[in-house]
């Protein structure tokens, strides 16, 4: 791949024409709003010149509503060798190109894509060349797919780092429903019921609330737009869990029977749940995408004094071992923390012996 | 206080013991397991030898389905003073007690507590003095309760370096299962719909589920235990729950329809719903017990090495920054990581600008 043009100079948009760029590809830069592709093209992630031809690949990266609109346009100008979208949602692009009336013979060149980066904020100075590093970024190809654009998604994805996951369009969205946006609306239900809550019950939250409830706090825009376009597999899940939030319900009115067979029939129909959660969980990747490693936790009591994590990541750096994972559980009125240490299993006894024998308060 | 009698000496009870015997109190400790008391008293937390007469305060610290009992055996021997309990759930004791036939002059003497301190493991050997440092322990007097029992247990509380907060009982209760017992159940629920998934899909987890479904992950055991003593509200709380969930699955099926009415319909509904998980989740209380601070991320780019994480700590030391927070984000199938460190708005750019000036790669 020689030349791009990259639509939509967003977060997305931006940060893999700078990852393009950096490769020594010639970097195309449109967006509807002229700042925003200045603004990248002054980042250095291409130039806002027309290509004046044919380049060899576009990427749309425009919001999903724009997405199917954009790609017709190009394909009609023959604007490219291969085309690509970058929408986190597949099933739709490639219905409305259809719908559209795009030629069947133009639309085998291209290919849905959805690059799994964390986005805190957005817009092109949030952009970097290191946003897709080490994420998933699934290709979903169809059964005619112009080999040649698959092989251009996967030099894309290798420019910016990523990890090629090839899937079909249909799996993609059940699956990002699955693993994304039924968790997503789960989190903002879980914190709705803290709306109106007392203080005093508000004041007692613990780490495990404060886990549940992270992405509650996530941009409404943005959702309306990822849940616009995956309603269906959505609402399937959620009335999947409906029906086990529905036996939860059951069985837990039955603890509350003053008869003995019922609360002992309620204790294992509540033990069934919580076996099917911890068999869920196990099944959560780990680091490095491999199945979830068996790390051990080491507890260390700080103060919230600066250097106080320095100190102990140097004492663990100093003591050979590297440290997996990092919680920080919050002391509830008080300067004092717990730092939990994940290590791998072997290295935990060694650590703690290290930590303690430099001074350090540990928790068992 | 200088006599206090310590019944159950699993994790939360040796820990309280091992905190006052610290503070000159004189602990005596029993447990049914006898084991269990010497290995506590071999850890310093007092002396398995019988008081002898009545000390100032009895703590029961029994699983939660002997309490009752516990305490019933305790008053009726006139054994102490004061008795606490420190069971997870707060109405059932007292109502035990009462069904009992507990003289109320002596169920004074009775005040329901609940230390709410992380637990990974239990047991004695589990045991440190600083189990409650910095955690909430809530005490909930009955409107008749002895005020010098009250003022034990604020003394046991200030030993422990907990911070006490005052709660009705059957407040306590419906606090607990909006905070803890209903987010372990939702957790459990989503973690579920993992167990027969896709290998596929499940690896396109990321962060987001990662978090909801932690606490999917604990002991069937506990919670079994937990959730049988306040089935009520936390199935009331489930209810609910399946209300708003059922709404949610209104409107994602409204943004299905091909009416564009019926889907802006269903696109205002959705944002309603993801507004109200934004405020709830803005009532969670960060550190310190305060509301939320509004704490900049700053994300940094490092190899898996041992080390790394050592040295980014110190330099942001070297800076004076106190990092508030760390989240490290796992990637799939590669050793390069990225580290969220969350710091006061005013330390953000001068600790951005010292860990580029030392060679760091960041993440807008």
């Amino acid at each position: 791949m020689r030349t791009a043009l990259v639509v939509g100079t967003g977060l997305i948009g931006t940060s893999l024409a700078l990852a393009l760029t950096r490769r020594g590809v010639t970097v195309h830069l449109v967006d509807q709003d002229t700042d925003a592709a200045r603004t990248a093209a002054s980042l250095g992630a291409g130039t806002t010149e027309s290509p004046g031809g044919t380049v060899d690949l576009a990427i749309v990266a425009v919001p999903p509503a724009y997405v199917a609109g954009t790609l017709a346009a190009l394909l009609r100008a023959d604007a490219a060798h291969g085309y690509l979208d970058v929408a986190s949602v597949k099933g739709g692009p490639r219905r409305e190109l259809e719908a559209l009336g795009t030629d069947p013979e133009r639309l085998r060149r291209y290919l849905g894509t959805h690059p799994m980066a964390g986005r805190e904020r957005s817009g092109p100075l949030a952009a970097t060349a290191e946003l897709f590093e080490g994420s998933p970024w699934v290709l979903t190809p169809a059964r005619d797919t112009d080999t040649e654009v698959l092989n251009q998604a996967l030099e894309l994805v290798a420019h910016c780092r990523a990890v090629p996951v090839v899937m079909d369009g249909g799996a993609h969205d059940s699956a990002v429903a699955l693993v994304s946006h039924m968790p997503q609306l789960v989190s903002t239900l879980v914190a709705a019921r803290l709306e109106h809550a007392d203080d005093t019950a508000v004041r007692l939250c613990g780490q495990g609330i404060r886990d549940v409830t992270r992405i509650a706090g996530s941009d409404p825009a943005m959702w309306i737009d990822i849940l616009s376009a995956n309603p269906g597999p959505v609402a399937d899940l959620l009335d999947a869990l409906g029906e086990d939030l529905g036996e939860a319900v059951r069985v837990l009115r039955l603890l509350e029977s003053a008869e003995p067979a019922r609360r002992a029939e309620g204790a294992q129909g509540v033990e069934r749940l919580l076996r099917r959660g911890n068999a869920g969980r196990a099944r959560v990747p780990g680091k490095h995408g491999s199945t979830p490693a068996a790390y051990e936790t080491i507890a260390v009591l700080i103060s919230d004094r600066p250097g106080e994590l320095a100190r102990i990541f140097a004492d663990a750096g100093r003591a050979g071992v590297n440290i997996e994972d990092v919680r920080i559980e919050h002391a509830t009125g008080q300067q004092a923390g717990l730092v939990q240490l994940s290590v791998a299993p072997e290295a935990a006894s060694g650590l703690a012996a290290a930590l303690r024998e430099r001074g350090w308060s540990l928790r068992a």
